[in-house]
């Protein structure tokens, strides 16, 4: 059984509505329907400094004990909303401390914990930026060493202006949307079995090496 | 032997000299050392017509002929330069004419030509760019149907503001660049390999009618 | 009166019918209203080749007149569709070819033919891109000299998926893709007047010379 | 005189050396020798809550008093490293607070309180993503009311890959930087100073009352 785990990086710290969990939430369920184990954090629930270090930033800082979670996991799926056409300061804070696993590769093959892991993006916005959100987020992912999956985002966004956002506009009908979930759901659920059973194995250390006499 | 075609989507219309050629042969080199079988093609060479159908859009529109090369393919892999910190409009014509591949499904799955073919991007500038160039990239080809494998984008750019390019600036010997070329190699032809043991199998036509169920 | 010019970068060859002309349209109107000059111009009526020079890059190829009128206009502002996320490759092709005008600036000040221009953009699609679209087509007019006012954009996009365009969705009924065609409108002439008055005067050969000295 | 403050989004805590400091440090200078007055402020030593509101997020939540700056200043320059390929988290933070002001508009005009400023950026990174750190933050910059200027931006980034940043690597002898310093600098000031004796004048409330007409 595959493990699936879903951050929400919405900007509310009260992870009690947020149109971004109600859309997780969906994805989640699918998964699960699927065979998958799934775990949810709020992100903002945590206290988690600035910084590029799998290392605590400062005191009480607790982006440890979220990272064991996201290298445990055999699907990363960031979900975040939409503002001003990016994803959100929190989902770019996680980004950046993920920049801390490319020093915590395996000392034989350099490799990074989130090789053979798969990466997906959920995104919601009353409008327009789910495409640069999405783009942005799965390419970071990939080199974090994640494979992506075809089809591995799912969003939801209203039209040109503000408006109504996932849940008041009854997001959980719109049919590209849910296509786009099960989607997500079948893709990296099939994958992460695939790597489960045959990891890829590029070695990082002879890369390097390699690399290194041609360019001297 | 997994078969990988490069397009080369430079603006110069003469095939004899580019630097995004000279970034893909050496990435061509290292899937051939691997045991890949390549093909490269120059996108000006052939008649393209501006539009977003795998049919002519007028007489002479070579898109079927590349487009047939394309679907064969085992690995994608486009190649760009970045132009005011983009990819090139040659490679926004081929990714615009891709969208009628979303038509040209299988009758029984609904999945797309490209559904199985793994993706990447190769990317040359004299500064700046090549972020926006692969994820923008990498990502349509994920909702085209391709695989997109950890490190699967190889690029080479100078220091901020106008200068040498990569070919006069020696970038052949440029130790980042020779490591994600190494890595775009390895990780594709793993992944190529394990997709034609084991293909996804999402049925897309499933997908989308339980999704309609849902969302009336 | 200043002037303003519409650049319509559709990707379908025939004039007839493209919901980002109907946009243009609007906009286009309301500048008239405010006592502005405008043209429009098709950009796939001309024969334009690839590059990034002023000069014609092959014979017949038709920028240097649609260039004439460009230089001409107070206020230039470009009309494109969303195609995968981002502006289409007609858009990038006029970008890419103003890239020439780098090299026509004025002799004793240096300045690029654009200086003293007003940049704007108008994005039609089904749905999301539209910030992507105008974020870089924006950029890259200031980097040519533009001056990009406040609110110089003007978009629609429906929601998520695929759908219905700005015409078929009666997008000229929708509050807030009227709102921005009336800032676009009323700003871009605003600032097109005031730098008709008073010119802004950087002179580049002189900063080239200082930055030179700090260089060295 | 007019006054220009800069905004220093490092991800570092501690603000005695960083790149994006060194950089701003030097525009900052240009700025005084041009008859601006300046102010810095290194974002971290505010405590700084996630949200979306002009109004405090919780008890401490120093936003009021950066704002209070941002709103007093004819000038605003975002300066944001450049992390995975865009702006920062604090900068994307700085960002979505401004998102508050557009509910403190006049009364009367309806106008938002960067109305009449001029935005500018400032990036640094060692490698490549200035473009997109640059294009979204003056676009958003603008859609705050910010006017733009020519070459609003000034940036420093080394050649791909890892790498030495601005001050390692001796940006501040870069001549394409240089140049872009001297660019903002000299357009930021005569932009505002312009802005300053003619201030625009678009009435929001009015055409939002006219759009309103249309589209019903």
């Amino acid at each position: 059984m595959v493990h699936a785990l879903f951050l929400n990086c919405t900007l509310k710290y009260d992870d009690t509505e947020s149109n971004t969990k109600a859309l997780i939430e969906k994805a989640q369920g699918l998964m699960e329907d699927r065979g998958a184990s799934t775990a949810y954090e709020h992100v903002l629930s945590y206290d988690i400094g600035f910084g590029v270090t799998s290392e605590q930033v400062h005191d009480g800082d607790e982006w440890p004990e979220l990272l064991e979670q996201i290298t445990a996991a055999d699907i990363l799926v960031i979900g975040s909303p939409i503002w001003f056409g990016v994803r959100s300061s929190v989902a770019q804070l996680v980004i950046e401390r993920l920049d801390g696993t490319y020093e915590d590769g395996d000392p034989e093959t350099g490799q990074y914990p989130l090789y053979n892991t798969v990466g997906a993006c959920i995104v919601t916005g009353n409008e327009d930026g789910a495409h640069d959100v999405a783009a942005n987020t799965l390419f970071n992912l990939s080199h974090l060493g994640c494979t992506i999956p075809p089809n591995a985002d799912c969003y939801w966004v209203g039209d040109a202006g503000p408006g109504a956002s996932y849940i008041e506009a009854d997001g959980d009908k719109h049919l590209y949307t849910n296509r786009t979930a099960r989607l997500l759901a079948e893709n990296t659920i099939a994958m992460a079995e695939q790597l489960r059973e045959n990891p890829l194995k590029t070695n990082l250390n002879e890369i390097e090496e390699e690399a290194r006499q041609v360019s001297e």
